[in-house]
This record gives structure tokens, sequence and C-alpha cells, in this order.
């Protein structure tokens, strides 16, 4: 093994030297020239509580797509709408959508839920003990309560889910976290209950502190029936004519269409049965700060659809575990408040209406996707080998 | 409704002018100033394929952990890992655990399988139209095959799954790619399979390109089932010793944890019985180029451990759909080419490299957060409330 | 088409002349004899509410294991049990693994939760009706669980779980059922609420009375985590020793095989970490007179084992989702009820009794055939092939 | 303990003495008179191979429903279906069903696949030592075939699937086996291959016979995508007045009320996005001497329907994972030879008719239960509360 130990300064490591000594170490063992890694407008000083061996940053393309038209209770009127990705043709499928969208009425947005948790797992001798164990954890919420709401100001712990398995019960903490995302606050509020119900119990336990009953980056049912963050809708109504002017696509075969897409998704058991939310998701997530493998939970999709008898098209999105902040984690770094603004979203108080302007991104993404797919098989029929776009 | 339309060059979008007229346009309408996003080293020139209606980019910043010790069959030796990400300790995280996968020795990969899909359905007037189709396709797969494979000079179609219900045949066309990561070349070449079938088969069929049964940018049981993009394992063996030292664990705490993390997995139904792949997918995807939305399904995971009679610590995980390139897509772009110069895998030739590092990166990161949440309960036990870590 | 409706009287379809009345028109239009299905000692007089169109009996074989010794909190003592199968087999293998925890010291079992429900889904035209209506029915919960608690005695609705999406609500309306099984009484009393809510909701609702949340007759992950009908645990530690005795196998064989077992289940995605609790739940269901169909999510099970420091096995099952009953339904049919008899189970008071011998049956039989799947590769070993049991 | 232990008889336990003895056993320790189970007709001689410890039978009520009419390959024409129950309604309704499947003009029925399968997990020391035996088990598919189908007159193997994961290898050796239901033959020939596969491939390796791939009597998704027994389609296109006629709901209706049940299962995670499959299986398994405790699997269905544009409905239910029989196993006990005869379908041959007669039997029972929970929906709201059935 060579020497390969990364320089760090343990006084002030966002200082230029160590940041510096460390792209001298990157470029003499690895021959990267970090030429455009290096180059960058933020303030290293900023990115404490953000990254650690710091060394240069990722300049990740955004394009605009909208405006977007919402019609929520916290976001109402235009947007426009930054994303951030390096695939091809997804700025302008989206902003096809939101066209659509627009002309439509805009998307209607609906925030169904709100909570964050985290998951211990209390282990017993036997299954009556952890059976005594719940009862008594029932009976002292209001003390559990109050040893996790110490911890912070603004967090409520709203219930305790409890699941009951051979000697051990597994648990979801479930907190309203006010205007922030709350994962750490979370964390640390149940680690002080955990702590608090360990001195208190009366019988021995053991606990840890995280059961995969919150799947934090992981998608599961449970979060998906339950919520983990916001639970939030988007939905339209569609004119048929209007479908068929943007979309080339007429409703009853953009439904049928869908009807195939559900028993497939059904049978292929994906979380998701709509077609690519994680697309605009990781866009605007890169965009604005977000913890980005939260993706692999937020991505999670209910669709539902109808043909209306009048052959107008309803569609709906329902993003039940969608993970997003308006301040803390990396919503106050340079470029990614910038995003933040450009939606009227940065800071306490923007949460909601952030969610709702993703989910009616979302909402636009699907119903662009969604006509392609179909429209492909039209243009296919009609057309020869040649001309097809692949 | 405001007139927000987005400033755009039909000629070249990608020029100062068009660029200038857009940042302006949002600074208008949303007095976000842009200063940072407006800042940065890459050529704008180099993004068409990339991104539409561009006007920035989002700075991420970049830590870097290691050196990481790889056995792999393409990637051997040591690497330094750049890792863009905004959550705070996530690369001291993966430092930790490289550094103790170092000292047992380094992290084992194995490439199991490659390839990548579409999924057209076809629907037909009843089952037994179907099944005839199905028996026609199976019957023709060499002209099928011939009738992909003239769209593309590196990809060959392997086998067609297919997977019959009602009246429709759901199937997975299998690609492997070359060197290439495939998405689109999968996609045109099964698009022209399609178009060879319909004009082709002596009856009628409809088909969809997509039926869900490939859950692009969806994670899915089908695509953890038969693999989708690569299928890796990273496996270490740690002296029990060593994690007690490094760790201030026993192993045996350590598969205790385990085991009901099992459990809580299996109950919870998530897509991976690890920890938090998506973590470190997604600062390297992110650093690398890679599509991020995939981070939906390539942080799909399945663990194995076993506790050693001698109290050694057999861990492993596999990852079932991992997406990853080393050329095309975002592969090129400024920083993402010098953070695989980083790790030598810029270019053709480099996937297989890369799948194992971010592999081996992955394990890493699972030893690292499965230790810290077992040696919390044992701070627990031992500390009072005012000084745990939260 | 020719006439072959089957002949019924309308006055006493029971009685000796429409049974054969049946049985003549089934002999003539298909040849059948019936000779012994028109052979049995139960009173046809007593089959209202149980079966329509009656024309005689399956007779269904039943052997008897044990004594199974439980120590429940219901069931206590050494237990005969009816297991009525066609299977070659069964009831050996379910002996053989009776005798292994009766010198183990029994099975100790523990019901953890107890409910039925119904789980009807309500639409309105918009989401943020849905969600007025979710806030109205949280504030009339009194109200509606009056309404339906006025349809039964001993039924008591405990609460009402929403999961919303789109424009609607699935509930599951979660009852006590007393002594009773309560799947009619549960659906009764949730039609009435469904009604009151109808006529007291100050907008529009449609209902149905069963969105798919309460799953009967299908096993769901909602009902495996949420409970239907018993949750119950059954658990044993096994010393080292006697599991080589018995068995011909070590316990650390065992465990490993479980280990694979386990990753199996999580990949394959089933509703069962075990073995074939089917086989034992089936074949007390048909003895005791219980609705056979109810295998289906009856049969759901996780299993946890843990091998112990001194090489002991501490094996448990849990049932999640196991629907049983000692009065109504079959229970009170002629041999049904004997067979409820020999276990001291009949009637009101019986039910939990039965559970838990249900629960310690289902144990023995992972444990035999547990075994015998893993001496089957240490005979492989050391056998040639002409000796193989195959 | 006492001592329960069970009489038996070495020499011939199927005599009338050692039967005794156990009703006896039975009647002096438990209380039970045994009258009814102790009296039956079938000749305890022929229960060899189908039961242990004989001490009498269940007597389970069956009823008659049709005439069923199939449009199938191997069902054509119209049957009396025998169905074994305790559950009041279950009989009228599937009547009910059947009547207005009659009245369309019949059932048409299609069987997909037929395969039945063992899973063999095998394990090595690392992935790659895995890998290499994939390859060599490849390679070797002649001899490994060759090996199993020593074991059978009438199995063949078709494929080995694999599964690969860590260092183990899981899995499913799918084998054609006549017309016998095959799992027997499965498992012996499968163990036959293992036994050569060990004593064959140049290194070390182990391997269960079961790695939880096939799940035997669990419902598993792999089992719903690749078939276990039989895949069989069941159709049928109602005219929308006949409906109205019949059921007293709209097709519409009907067509909405299955919308929101697709949705319902896709989010509460269930086998089967039908309504009751489970309640026609087993009955017809009970009546026809299946092996019961496959209704876990069996059960499993996919449902899709589709509102034609003329307002006809098209309902479809495929099961994936029918396991039948109709020699072998308890078929050809007295009572269930009788309703195998009734269909016509006793013995060799009959095995695919069976199946589909079953799946048309299923068919009718979605369709009635489907049309009754809408039309209470429409009763409920022309009702008053006291005149509502529950």
């Amino acid at each position: 093994m060579t020497d390969l130990k990364i320089p760090r300064d343990r006084e002030d490591d966002y200082a230029p030297e160590p940041i510096q000594a460390r792209q001298q170490h990157i470029r003499s063992h690895t021959g990267s020239a970090l030429e455009h890694t290096s180059s960058y407008s933020l303030d290293p000083g900023t990115l404490a509580g953000n990254v650690e061996s710091f060394f240069g940053v990722a300049q990740v393309p955004m394009g605009v797509a909208g405006p977007l038209l919402v019609n929520g209770e916290h976001a109402q009127g235009e947007f426009l709408v930054p994303l951030a990705t390096t695939e091809g043709t997804l700025v302008a499928s989206y902003n096809r959508g939101m066209k659509l969208c627009r002309e439509a009425g805009g998307v209607t947005t609906t925030i169904l839920d709100d909570r964050m948790q985290r998951a211990p797992v209390f282990s017993f001798g036997s299954a009556r003990e952890m059976r005594d164990f719940k009862d008594w954890l029932d009976a002292h919420f209001e003390q559990v309560a109050a040893a996790a709401e110490e911890t912070t100001s603004s967090g409520k712990l709203v219930d305790i889910q409890t699941f009951s398995v051979a000697k051990m019960l597994y648990t979801r903490f479930n907190f309203t976290t006010g205007d922030a995302a709350g994962q750490n606050m979370t964390g640390k509020a149940t680690f002080a209950a955990c702590a608090w119900i360990k001195q208190n119990y009366p019988a021995e336990l053991h606990f840890l502190l995280e059961g995969q009953f919150a799947t934090d980056k992981k998608t599961s049912v449970v979060n998906m029936l339950h919520t983990r963050g916001k639970r939030v809708v988007a939905e339209i109504t569609l004119p048929s004519a209007l479908v068929e002017k943007h979309m080339n696509v007429s409703t009853e075969k953009l439904f049928n269409a869908r009807m195939r897409g559900q028993l497939g998704s059904m049978m292929s058991v994906t979380n998701n049965n709509g077609l690519h939310s994680a697309n605009g998701i990781t866009a605007m997530f890169i965009a604005t700060g977000q913890d980005v493998a939260n993706v692999a939970e937020s991505s999670a999709l209910y669709g539902f659809s109808e043909l209306l008898p009048n052959g107008d098209y309803y569609a709906s999105v329902t993003l039940p575990s969608l993970i997003v902040a308006t301040y803390g984690g990396g919503t106050g770094l340079a470029t990614q408040r910038e995003c933040l603004e450009m939606l009227g979203c940065y800071g306490a108080g923007g949460v909601r209406k952030l969610t709702e302007i993703i989910a009616a991104t979302v909402m636009a993404g699907e119903l662009s996707l969604g006509s392609a797919v179909v429209a492909e098989e039209w243009v296919q029929a009609h057309d020869d080998l040649g001309r097809n776009r692949g």
C-alpha cells in the first residue's frame, strides 16, 4: 500500500491551504488536472456541516423549464423551474409537459401529510416481555414525547407506531418538524426518547436506533403507506382536444397505455406506477440543495388517472415520501440558494411551497413522457423504419 | 398568466446571448441574482445533448475519501474517491469505512452480470392470439435480433424474456452493450425490433415501447432479480479484533444488529436490506457525470453477512441494478471527466473498473454506518443524556 | 346449451328430496356415481348458512399428531392435533416436530394483537375534498363508532386507519370482535358506519365497502404489518444436543441454512420466510371448520431464529394474519365440532386457545421440515446416488 | 407430561385395530366422542401415502354450482361444479356469476405455461467461485438434465434459472411433468441432479435442496412472474345490457370500482388484484383432492379489465401459479374421485381440463362479487339504515 493518506487540517480544514494540499495530493497520485473542479465561486468557508475533505465542486449544468402554472395552497402562479441534469431531452420534455398543463389551467397541488421519523427496534428475552413493553410504552407516551421534545424547539412527537414480531418491537417515532425537513432533529429526539425509556423502563431492554422501519434513503412499502417527509398530490384535468393538439395522441390511447402500465407495474413490483418522477425530482434536488440520496424514496409514486365520459383526462400523481427542505442541509449554499430564490422558496416557510412546485413538475413530466410513449406507437404504424426516432 | 416564455435561440442555443437572455429573464421575473449559478468554468458549447435552456450550473461541493483498497478484476489498488454531497458526515463516514477495509486487506469486487433492456408490451385481441405471438417471437428470435442490431455497432440482443397475462405479452429485450451504458442504444434497437415485428407478424398487434418491465429510474423486483445495468458484488472478511479496535463494537453485536435489520427490511418491504447505499452512489454519480436519477434503482441492494465460527465477520453487498457509464451522457463534461480521471476510469473500457470502485465504496459505507448504529447503543448504556450525539 | 339447471326447493332446500334431486341430476348429466359423496353422517338440516345447493360431502382423511406441548396463556398442556390432509408425510412430519418440541419443554405462545376489518374507500371530486373528509372523519369518530356498533352486541370499532391517494381515501375500519372471528360482524358494522357517514357528511361522497385494504382471502403487506385476525407468536429454545439427537443436524448448520432461506425469501418476495406453515394451518382449518380460503392470508409468516453463543437455537414464528373461530361458520358442523372438542376449544371462549395451538403446531412443522432440508445435504455428501431419498 | 403417545401399528397402520385404538385414545384423553369423524364410507386401506395416524374423516359439505359454460381448449361445454365449503353464500355467489357468464356465451380459457420446480441454492467461498460454478452449470446442462431425468419417465428439465447474490447461486430447476402435477417428481429429480453436480463439480460446493425460490405453499413474486404449476387465463366480454339486467350495475360503475381496487391492491401490496379467487379455488381443491395447502400460491391472481368504447366489459383473470392434479395425491380417494368424475377430469389427461374449469370458475366468482360490491353502494344510496344487508 502506498501512502495515500489525505491531507487534513484539524484547525480549519476549509482554509485555502488544506484544500490546495488535497488538490495537489489528488493531482500527484491520480494525474487528474482538477482544473475545473477547483474552479468555483462558492466560499469554502460556508461548507462546514456540508462536506468533509473538500477539494472542489462538481459543476452540474442547469436548464430552466416553464413557466409552470401551479394552483397550490402554498405555491400559486407561474414558476421558472431550475433543473440540474446531464441527460439530454429532460429539460425539453418537462417544458413540454408544463406548456400542456398551463394551457389546461395549471396543476392543482395538495399536501396531505407531513411527518418525519426514526424507527428504533426494541429487543427482549421473549415475546411476552416485548408485549409488556408495548403496553408500557403506550402508557408512557406523554413522558416519552416530553423527553424527545426537550432536544428540539420545533419538533413534536405525534405518535409511535409499533410493529411486533418474535421478541422485538419495531417502531416508528413520527414527528412533525415545523418548517424543518427534520431528519437530524428526529434522530436526536428519538435517541433522547430511547435513552429516557432505557433509564425508566423497569426491566431490561436493548434498542437499536434504526430497525429498518424508517428506511432513510431506501424506498419501502411502509414509507409509501405511512408517509415520510411530505405526502403531496398533483392533479389536473386535461381536455381531450388539448391533448390531441399538443401531444398528438387521443386521451383514449393515453388511458389504454396507462392501463397496460398499471398492470406491468404490479407485475414487476415497482415502487412507482408512473414513468420517470426520478428525473424531475433529481434535477430539482441537485439544483435546490436537497439531500439527493433521498431520491431513492422521494421518487416513489402512486399514479391514478381516469378517462372521463366526455373524453377528458383526469391525471394525478401522489408522492408519498417526498423529502424536501428550504433551509439547513445544502439549501444555503451559493448556487442552491439562488435556485430556491428563483422559486421564491428560500428559507423558513418555503418548504410547502417547494413541495407543491416539485409535485406539479412531476405531473408535467409524467404527461409529457406518457404521451410520447403512446405517440411513438402511432408514428411507427404510419412510418417507415428509416424515419423512426429510436 | 404573465408572459414568462423562456428565451431561446433556434440556431445556437448554447451561445452566450441566449444564455444571458435566459439569465436576465430569470433575474427579472424571480429576483434571484444568479451570481453563482452563472459562474462556471465549463464551456456551454459542450452541453448540447446534455441539457436544454441552459442558464448556469449547480456547484455541488466535493470531498475526497480514501484511499480505498480494491481487489477487483478491473479495479486493483488504491483509489481516492470523489464524493459530491451537501450532507455533513457523509464523506467522513465513508472515509472511516474505507480505512477499516484497507486494514482488513481491501474489498474484493466481482461483476456477475451486465445487461440493459427495453421492455415493450404487445397487445392482442385475446389470450390465444397473444400466445400465438409468443410462439412466433420465439421462432423468429434471430431475425428480431438482426433487426435490432442494425441500429448499433456494439449492442447485442442476448434474449427476450416474456411475461404473459390476459391478452398481453410483456417482454424484456436484454442487450449487452459493449462498453456503453446502453440505455439509448437499447431503446433505439428495441424500437427497430418492434418495427420489424410489426411489419412481419402475419396478424394484428399493438405495442408500447415500454410496459413497465424495464422500470427505468424506478426500482423493481424484476430488475433486482434479473439485473439492469451491472450486477456487482463487494465482499470482505473482517477480523473481529480489527472491528473492535476501529469501530468499538464486537462482531457479535454487529451481526445481531444485522439480523434485526434483516427482519425489519422484510417487514417494511424495502428494496435494500442494507443501510445507505444511496449516499455513496449518489455522491459518486454526481461527481462522475452519471444519470443521477438512476439512483432510484441503482441503490437497490442485497446485503448478506455471516458471523464466522472464529468471530470474524464476512460482509457482502450485491448491487443488482447499478447503472454506470464512463463515456457518453455527462461523463465528458468538465468536472465530471476530471473525477473519472481521478479514478482512472474515463472513457471506453473504464466502466467495469468504475463499477467495482462504486461497489467497494458502498461496502465501506455500509460497514461504517452499521458499526455506528450499534456503537450508539453501547454509548447510550454508559452515557448520560446530555452527552449523546443525537 | 343443454338444460343443466340445478334442482332447488325454495321452501326447504336441505330436505331429502331436493338433495336427492340434485344427486340424480348430477348422476344423469355427468356419470359420476356419487356413491361416497352421498354417504355422510351429518344432518343436512344443519347446513343452512354454510352451503347452498348441497349434494353431499367431501370425506377428507384425518390423522392425529402429538402430543403437542404448549405453554400458552390460553392453551396449556398437551394436545392431540387433528390434521385433515391428503398429502402423505404431512402428519408424520408435524408429529416429529412436536416430539422435538416436547422434549425441549414445549412451545411458548403469545397473542400480540386481535382485530378484524373492512376497508371502504371513499371517493371525491378532488384531493382537497378528500382531505376535508379525512378531517371530518377524524372529528366524528365517536358517532361513526356508535353507528357501527349499533349493529353488533360484541364488536367495538377500535380505530380507522386512513391511506390517502389522489382524490380517494382508503381506510381500514378495525374492530375487536369479542369471541367471534368477526368477518360478517365487521362487514355489517362497517356498512352501517358508511351509511351513517353518507347521510351525515355535508358534501357529496361515494364509497365502496371494500377498497382492497382488508384483502380478505388475499395476503397483503398491509395485513402483515397491521394484523388481520390474530397476531400470534410461537417461540422455543432448542438445546443443540437435542437437535443433533433427534434431527441429525447441528444447530449451526440449521442456522446457516436459515440465513440462506432468509435471503432467498427476500429475493423471491414471498409473504413467508418460513417453510410450510400452509400445510399445518390448512390441515387444522379443514379439520376444525375454519374458512379454509383464509389460508391465503393466514399462512403468512415472519420467522426469526438465533444461534445462541452456547450453540442452542432460538426459533420463533409470528403469524400476523391468522383468522380463526371456534363458533359460527363451519365450527358447529358434525365432524368439525368434534375436532374442536379434541382440542378443548369448541364454542365461545375457545378462539384464543385454538390460536395458540395452531401457532405451536406451525412451529413444530417448521422445525421438522427445516431440519430435514439440512440433513438432506449431509446425507447426500456421504451417500451414493442410488440411495438418496429424492 | 402425561403419556399421550399415539397408538400405531408398524405392520399395518390402516387396519381397523390401530384406527380404533387411536379413536379410543383420543376419546379417553380429550372427551371428544368422534361419532361423526369415525363415520365414513372410504376404505382406510386406500390411505397409505395420503395420511399417517389416520383416525377418521372431516365431512365437508359440498354444493353444486352451474352449469358453467367453458370455451376452453381442453374443457368445452357445460359443467356442474362441486364446491366444498362451510361459508354460506359462496356457492350461491359463484352460481350467480356462472349464470351471467353462460348468458354472455361462456368463459374462454387458455393455458399459457406449465412448469414445476425445485430451487436449490449453491454456496461457495466467494462470489468468484460462485460465478465459476454458474458458468460450469450452464456448460453442463445436458448432463445435469440427464441425471435428473433418470429418476422419472415423464419429467423433462426445461431450463435452470439462476439468481446470483453474494457467494450463493439461487436456482430454479424448471420441469415439465407430463400429465402429473409433479412436485414429488421434481424434488426427486432435482436432488439427483444436485448429487450429480456435487460428484462432478471439480471444486467444493454446498447445496440446500430448497433456497426459497420455488416457494412451495407460499406465494411469491418469482412464482407469479415465472409460473409454478399452470399459468392459465380466463376471459369474457360482457354486453353492458346483460350486466345491467343480471347484476343491477352499469359496466361503467363496475369499471370505476375496479380502478379503485387496482390502486388499493398496489398500495396494500397484495398478490391478487382481484377479489376472492381463494374461495372458488379452495372449494374445488377440497372437493377434487388437490393439495389444499397450495391455495397459498394458487390463489394468486392478475386481473385485467377494460371498459370498451361501446360500454361492453372485457374481464380477465390470469392465475400464474395454479397447482392442480387429476391423479396422484388425494385425487383417487373416494369422494374426491367422484368429484373429478363429475367434471370428466379423473385420471391422466384430465389436468388441463380441470385447470380450465377452475379458471372459468374463478372468473365467474370475480364477476359475481365484483358486481355485488358495486351494487351495494347503489342500494345504500336509496335505502335507509335499517334495511341494509350489512
